[in-house]
């Protein structure tokens, strides 16, 4: 029953047929969406990744392809060669008369999960347990086409600002930044962790002579909360740079990736901005830079007290964005920024910075403490051990130059850049507590 | 003693300063990689991460500049403004006269790694504890940079390609081929794995509609064993393809993929290449096709019997690369290779295929078996249990197309391609049984 493809080679995706096609023989591939049997004639429509295509069989055709078309079921994979025909009622100005067909799988039924979307949509947890099916809705598929091309964005904006994209351990000795629930694994007969960042390796490298390093990696965070905006498992994009005046150096970047990956993904994701309905808008450039004080003052204005040294909350969040989108949040307080940040000369205050967008932090930054004796200093003052960071202390001993940099969570920067109501829509296999499968 | 660096911006890297800036101002920053004091005349040797620049301290200068010179030691980082002066005698044809100096900050003496490599080198072991200030020698630098590429091209190649660069979990419940030796990890009470391949994700995803796509992820490998070509966590690309006619159709992208690697490395790592004295060459395109039984015949030609079914041993890897540089083993016995390989028409054969690239195999892949009830057959002659695969075998029940693909690990690709003696060379941070740290 399941035929092999033999030497047929695809010929187009249905996006790229068009009605001045019209008579040319053309091979497509794909997914049976729907069938209509008219009687005299019937429609097939034919899923693939950029769009469908409508495939008419009529009465008179080959007996071959009648039998074919009796036998299809939704879902299954086929192959059509056939006439492209120009036609003003198929959704694409096209339709296709085959003179072959070939059935290339089957699918079982019933589907677990619906395809045609205008019927209800299905609970996210049963989309996310059939997930192969779910992306198969085009615009399912756009989130990560989407999110490729911020990945991809990251990946060259930094090349053209001369860095150099480099690979750091997942399974590490030390928690980077102590306190936080790490997953702990035997490393042959040792304790060893999942990297919950790579921010103590990145640095060690601007000890190395590179001075512009950028690093995609894995990172891993064992809080056991769900949450709409948390998962266990996450892309993370890192730059780090070395020889910097001050955090500005760090910060300008910000400006320059954001204007770079949305300009790219209103050039080449325009179709699957299209396909979700949404617009890239309302965002300023250059970003407003907001001292934590004045952001205090302008929560006080509308309603929300906040004490000096706390952490802002979500509802803060999306306040500060209603007045400044995006915006970043400068001078924080040295209490709520980790050992690793630098103080400023009144150091009650520290160069550290967060990115909000959309209501939600995204991006956390410092410039970093690059002086050995007041890193030590600063491990102590936050109760940690400097003989538990010795390997990453080694190497502020022999010429470690002034550096800062940020991260930037890759599915929480999908989620609030397109307003998604969930960050496991921005993770093809999404890891939280509850999710381990598939 | 440590100084800020105030407003100064680094102005040129050492490599961008040439005979034809005389009299210019410029400012640079790295490390005192050398320090000379002739009495009238003093030298330092500046070290940034594109090379060298000599900076002369005159016995007339300013004050502060001398003083300054008498503190600097080895591996101090300091910035120099000053006037860029044409020299025959100097390394690059230019040298520094100062105006100021600033230093940033300070080293202590002795090192632990001796950098100026025409001393003896260091073990590789002591290079790889003192990683940061390894990396400060040129050409350990050049690894990564090429590497880096390496990468890059990967990721642009397949772009052009029209795949879509996804992510797959790291962190997985189930073990992807069985037998495999795992790092376990408890993930909120139940037992997890990480992954050592995104081989059953990836094919998962081609159920989705997306026909095309590449992953670049981190892998991970519990074998104890430490040899020169193996690697407990590393870097793999992996590509998989959807309704392929046959192996053909993805193994032609070795040739495209490498042909463009080594391309984009002589274009812009050629400094880089200069620097470990290394030219690619000797290599064959199109990459030669050769069936394991002709491989076997070749072998036993020059007094290498194998017997037929098993895998080849490193020495047969090297004696067929002599013949065919870099070579493809294709049509293996199926009883080598996993279950998810489709198998030829008679079934001792299968569809997988090895890399063979300068006497090592860098990469494996197939195409694979796409239909749910052979596939849950391959399972079960290799002794795995269909149930603990259910959350994949899912996937190929609703519509899979025929696909295939491969996977090449970065740091053994850069090894081999190179020729370095150890894959630990290749990493920035190697994980082995006896390196967990730094």
């Amino acid at each position: 029953m399941i035929e092999k493809i033999g030497d047929w080679e695809r010929s187009h995706y249905s996006k790229q047929l068009n009605a001045e096609m019209d008579s040319q023989q053309a091979i497509v591939m794909g997914w049976v969406r729907e069938l209509r049997d008219l009687g005299k004639v019937k429609f097939i429509k034919l899923a693939d990744r950029e769009g469908f295509v409508q495939i008419i069989v009529k009465k008179d055709m080959d007996e071959e392809i009648l039998k074919k078309f009796k036998e299809l079921g939704r879902e299954d994979v086929i192959a059509v060669k056939g006439t492209v025909k120009a036609s003003k009622m198929a959704p694409n100005g096209v339709e296709i008369l085959p003179s072959e067909i070939r059935i290339l799988n089957v699918s079982e039924r019933p589907l677990p999960l619906e395809l045609e979307t205008r019927k209800t949509p299905a609970e996210l947890v049963t989309r996310l347990n059939s997930r192969f099916l779910d992306l198969r809705k085009h615009e399912v598929a756009a989130i990560f086409c989407i999110s490729d091309s911020l990945k991809r964005s990251f990946f060259d904006y930094f090349k053209t600002q001369g860095f150099i994209d480099l690979n750091t351990p997942i399974i590490v000795e030390a928690a980077a930044e102590g306190g936080a629930t790490l997953f702990a694994l035997d490393y042959f007969g040792k304790e060893a962790y999942l990297n919950q960042s790579p921010q103590l390796y990145k640095q060690m490298v601007l000890a190395s002579g590179f001075d512009k390093v950028n690093i995609i990696s894995r990172v891993f965070r064992a809080e056991p909360h769900d949450t709409p905006r948390h998962l266990n498992e996450l892309v993370q994009m890192d730059a780090e740079q070395a020889f910097i005046r001050s955090e500005e150096d760090v910060l300008k970047h910000f400006d320059g990736y954001l204007q770079y990956a949305i300009e790219n993904l209103n050039k080449n994701c325009a179709e699957q901005l299209k396909l979700i309905d949404f617009k890239i808008e309302g965002l300023t450039f250059p970003i407003k830079r907001l001292p934590y004080d004045e952001a205090l003052d302008e929560l006080k204005k509308v309603g929300i007290e906040l004490k000096w040294g706390e952490d802002l909350t979500p509802e803060a969040e999306k306040k500060l964005c209603e007045l400044y989108n995006p915006v970043l949040i400068t001078k924080w307080p040295s209490s709520v920024k980790p050992f690793y940040c630098m103080k400023e000369d009144d150091p009650k205050y520290s160069k550290g910075f967060d990115l909000l967008l959309n209501g939600t932090e995204i991006s956390s930054g410092a410039q970093r403490e690059h002086r050995y004796e007041e890193l030590v200093k600063n491990l102590k003052e936050k109760g940690l051990d400097p003989v538990d960071f010795e390997f990453y202390l080694n190497a502020f001993k022999f010429g470690m130059p002034p550096h800062g940099g940020w991260s930037i969570g890759l599915e929480r920067l999908t989620m609030t850049l397109l307003k998604l109501a969930n960050i496991k829509e921005a993770s093809l296999f999404p890891r939280t507590k509850e999710r381990l499968i598939p």
